[in-house]
């Protein structure tokens, strides 16, 4: 398989530096036996006196959605016994809600692979009692992966800990040494797949989420696709692929997402590559979509648009652009083509989305929909008319 | 003055970070009687075993140009008793060559008030003989900066002697802790100055040299104008205003533009800011100019290109982009315009330089000029045709 590939065989822990997802291969190696089943390794979230909160946010995160880790349980002990869907967005997930790491721990019949520091404090740092939790964890075996601005990994006590019971530390924050980045090198241009970058109007505006349905929907129809997340968040959900790019110095953000959308290529011979964007292209403040668009060089863009946004998020003085200056923008920058708009419904009636589906769909000559709200078929149609090229299974036999 | 400003006044070394340049009235207070004429402090660049080499490029540039430290002397013991400028360029600046330390503050009446570590070797860290010389200025009470990719300010024991000796540590590649990063707000739309963004369409292509000349022509004829240093050189060699834009993550970098940018009009008052550029908007590897558009939101573009450049500066398989398509990314990428170009006259005759002068204008619709070969005078002109609210003093007083 490596061999026939056109991009050279690169090692996933040196390609993926510190912010790499788990190593599925190494986890099988030393706990197939153990908790790990379908490559996917477990995961206890411990998210104390914060879930649901603020602060408990990448616990909330990945609750609602975790595709790299299994989610065993969330550790919180001031709502110990609820079920963590239910508190948060009132459905059963059945994934619980236990006291601490000992009752996280014995409910398993293995030890979890992983222990996820659930939480991120304004201070960015953990405090004493938390300390002690990864401690234990670690004592007990389990990969460390923290989202925290205080490296757990650069911790010389933690570090020790974790040297000696032989686990690993996943610091989603932190860069690689600049000595260990790359810059583009073109090779993004040989990738076989399709890609597709995932771009908005504004931040916060549901990229991820739209890029997550695609994936899904996609892979239902049955075409191969990956998604490459870009974002702290999406990394921490599980991109199998991802870089955050907020974390990578500008000289190397284009090279970087090269290299990993190039290993995305390489490590599962897609036929779809997916790009999470940043930001918005014509944002003042938050203009990483050049990157993306430069590091991803991607055949096609999806525009996301929230119609009934008054301002860029956070920046009430900033007017929010049309979908029509941000298509044109993007077309400008990059050699590609916007081949769809999907829509954000915050504060919209079902009718008015689909009013706002039909006026822009008339207005902007491509196909617009609403990756939640409409069938999930739309969006992935939306790709398979930009790319004929693409075979899906029939429907029927997919759904 | 402050008070008439509508910038909020700030502080110059909380509001620079760990990049800023010195400190002139700090300096004052501390040094009045000593080295110190001008404002300007005055130092001596260490560059053992490397002057005029590759690893010696640093105190290269800083004895071609300097703004912010009078450069007194260059520590080299093997060419010892040499002219830095008859070694560099064969004209002779000055600016000696000494043996060591102590040969360059015994032949000055104050101590001097900086060592700049003049070298970036590959490695990016010092020699165990390097860092004694670092040692002993700072036991000299002297300042130090550095471009290590080692941050000395980190290094407990250069720390602890600084701290003991009250001199300051200039980190030029250590970026603020990104708790002390702002984002950018849009209070650069209320800077009164002209905003002038020195863009190209490659990197290495003398964006900075160009912007120096034109700060120069400018304040010659009486527009009082400030630069804006985007790059390491730069800052090394003396913006007085700047920041290392690589050093800064993506999510923070048209913030700390905003910021200094600010800060240029707040200090300085100028008619004019130029900010360097970076890479190139199209380029696929280095498209920082995305960055620096939206953060000092420009008026005006001066773009600079190089005729015979062949392919991207080390990219043999990346074409160089025409001016033309250059100038319609730009302007189709921000609410700005391209007001002329200037020529890298690279591998050129004087008449090919002149044929790409008559042509270029003639193709382009805009002035055209070679910030080196040709009058100062046309490149300020280009600016002043630009913005006939500038009113300069008139050329047979100002030369």
């Amino acid at each position: 398989m490596e061999t026939d590939n056109a991009e050279k065989p690169t090692t996933r822990l040196s390609t993926m530096g510190p912010q790499a997802p788990p190593d599925v291969s190494a986890a099988r190696r030393s706990h197939t036996k153990k908790a790990v089943t379908n490559g996917v390794p477990s995961a206890v979230v411990y998210c104390e006196r914060n879930f649901g909160q603020i602060d408990g946010k990448t616990a909330n995160g990945l609750v609602r959605h975790s595709q790299a880790y299994r989610i065993l349980s969330i550790i919180d002990s001031k709502l110990e016994g609820r079920d963590s869907g239910q508190v948060l967005d009132n459905v059963s997930n059945a994934i619980p809600i236990v006291e601490d790491l000992e009752a996280a721990v014995t409910r398993e019949v293995h030890i979890p692979d992983t222990l996820i520091y659930g939480m991120a404090p304004s201070t960015g740092k953990m405090s004493p009692a938390d300390r002690e939790v990864v401690l234990d964890a670690i004592a007990l075996g389990m990969n460390i992966v923290s989202g925290l601005h205080e490296y757990l990994g650069d911790d010389p006590e933690i570090r020790g800990v974790a040297d000696a019971a032989n686990v690993t530390i996943r610091d989603i924050r932190k860069p690689q040494p600049s000595k260990d980045m790359r810059l583009f090198d073109g090779s993004v241009s040989k990738v076989k797949a399709i890609r597709i970058a995932v771009l908005g109007t504004d931040c916060a505006i549901g990229k991820r989420t739209t890029a997550t349905v695609l994936a899904k929907a996609l892979n239902a129809r049955g075409i191969k696709t990956v998604l490459v997340g870009t974002g702290q968040t999406g990394l921490m959900q599980g991109a199998k692929y991802g870089i955050a790019m907020d974390a990578v110095p500008p000289q190397f953000c284009c090279g970087e997402l090269e290299r990993v959308i190039v290993a995305a290529s390489h490590g599962d011979e897609p036929d779809v590559i997916l790009i999470e964007g940043q930001g918005a292209l014509s944002h003042p403040a938050f203009c990483t979509s050049a990157f993306i668009l430069r590091g991803s060089q991607p055949q096609a863009v999806i525009l996301l648009h929230a119609p009934k946004r008054a301002h860029r998020c956070d920046f009430p003085t900033m007017p929010m652009p049309e979908p029509k200056s941000e298509i044109a923008l993007i077309e400008a920058f990059a050699d590609t083509r916007v081949i769809g708009v999907t829509i954000n419904h915050e504060a919209m009636t079902d009718a008015e989305v689909g009013q706002a589906i039909d006026s822009l769909s008339r207005a902007l000559g491509v196909p617009v929909t609403d990756a939640l709200t409409r069938p999930e078929v739309q969006l992935a149609d939306m790709v398979l008319a930009g790319f004929p090229q693409l075979r899906p299974v029939p429907l029927v036999a997919a759904e």
